[in-house]
């Protein structure tokens, strides 16, 4: 790997200046990172499997009408992407209870919600996320009425439609975490466009059959079987590499 | 079967009165029929798949907030449903050009539309179900402005969720065609259900390896293996009864 110049560095991802103007390069890392018990660690293969996961979910999207970030994956563990103006907020879709919403509102896991919740939080690893409402979006500039109005009516598409998917695969989508950024084209016209990933790093994921957590949770939780976990998810998927486990160590 | 009176008598399904009052038991048949060309005939089995297969897709929708008519399956070919104030346009979503958008507009088949496009038919098979737009829909009186708003948000969600479903058992969902009724509570509330029934008569569903048409095109033309396609998209959704093709011909 030529050297090349960090941009970011997060949890579970580093951003590299990309190849050409306005492109990044997008690198997924086995790290794993969780605040709530605050502890690290890593997962064999984690950041192979969500590259080909999350490449395969956006493209997905993309047929449907979603914009993303994606511009194409290069390798195992990393995807060119548009550089986008971030939005500084997390878009959470919650269709079961889970995660905070135990935590936080005492509503015991598993609950299925009366309707598709949408949270926000404020994008700062410092101060842990906090939960935000729209008036502190746009009253601190964050994003205007009209982006809420388009982050809010695309991340409840991709609810339904990776609901669909992933229930046609087996298993429950519990809840979602999407980010959002702007692109201006020529004209200087913006648009919002899905970032980030989605992974089992930021969607819960529970087996239809036996309930099994097949997400970060295991990792959170201490449950074990976190390789395997995500495995499963990228087998049904019809994503994991036929090499299976061996080529995942890239 | 006990003698019970008939309410209405379709191609695919008829309509009796139910053992409550404001229920119906919705009776599905073998029959086949289509206008172009314009034939009849039978494929065995395709009640039974029919109403296993629209049972299940109706359930799924129903916990993501969907209201339909169901109330449950009573058995092989029979589900109770409520009796609704029946809306007379059939509500067209179509995400790939198939049937009258070849025939009618010239798109060639197969073509990925530039986005989900809905459309709106008069439901009367005397007059060959044509095409109408929101001004007839409310100059008539078929439905009003904040009727076809609420259709139209359930006909989207309904069209990326089964989207997302198909997809995930490797079918790609190409148009779909769906009913709308409106209830009304004990305190005269109306609402807006899905009625009739989601289907291989009321979907195109294309194989994602290699095209194969799951649907009633098989019938519409002459392509056989008409049997073979219901039950696949009955095993793909885990729906195909265990003792197979041999029970449905009850």
């Amino acid at each position: 790997m030529a050297r090349r110049s960090k941009i970011y560095e997060g949890k579970a991802k580093d951003l590299f200046a990309g190849p050409e103007p306005e492109t990044l390069i997008q690198y997924f890392k086995d790290d794993a990172a969780c605040r709530t018990p605050e502890k690290t660690g890593t997962i064999n293969g984690k950041g192979v499997l969500n590259n080909l996961i999350s490449e395969h979910l956006m493209g997905l999207l993309h047929e449907i009408g979603i914009p993303t970030h994606l511009i194409r994956r290069i390798n195992m563990r990393e995807q060119l992407v548009r550089q986008v103006e971030t939005i500084p907020v997390r878009v959470i879709v919650r269709n079961i209870s889970a995660g905070s919403l135990v935590s936080r509102l005492g509503i015991p896991e598993g609950t299925l919600l009366p309707r598709s919740i949408v949270e926000y939080c404020y994008k700062s690893e410092e101060l842990g996320c906090p939960v935000i409402s729209e008036e502190h979006i746009t009253a601190f500039g964050w994003a205007s009425p009209q982006d809420i109005d388009d982050f809010l009516a695309m991340a409840l598409r991709i609810n339904d439609y990776l609901g669909g998917l992933f229930r046609g695969i087996g298993i429950k989508l519990v809840d979602l975490n999407l980010e959002f950024g702007r692109i201006y084209d020529e004209n200087g016209e913006m648009r919002i466009v899905l970032i980030d990933e989605i992974s089992p790093d930021s969607c819960r994921l529970w087996d239809i059959k036996d309930g099994r957590k097949l997400d970060l949770d295991r990792f959170r939780q201490d449950l074990g079987g976190m390789e395997e976990a995500y495995q499963e998810v990228a087998r049904r998927l019809g994503v994991l590499p036929e090499g299976g486990v061996k080529e995942l160590s890239l």
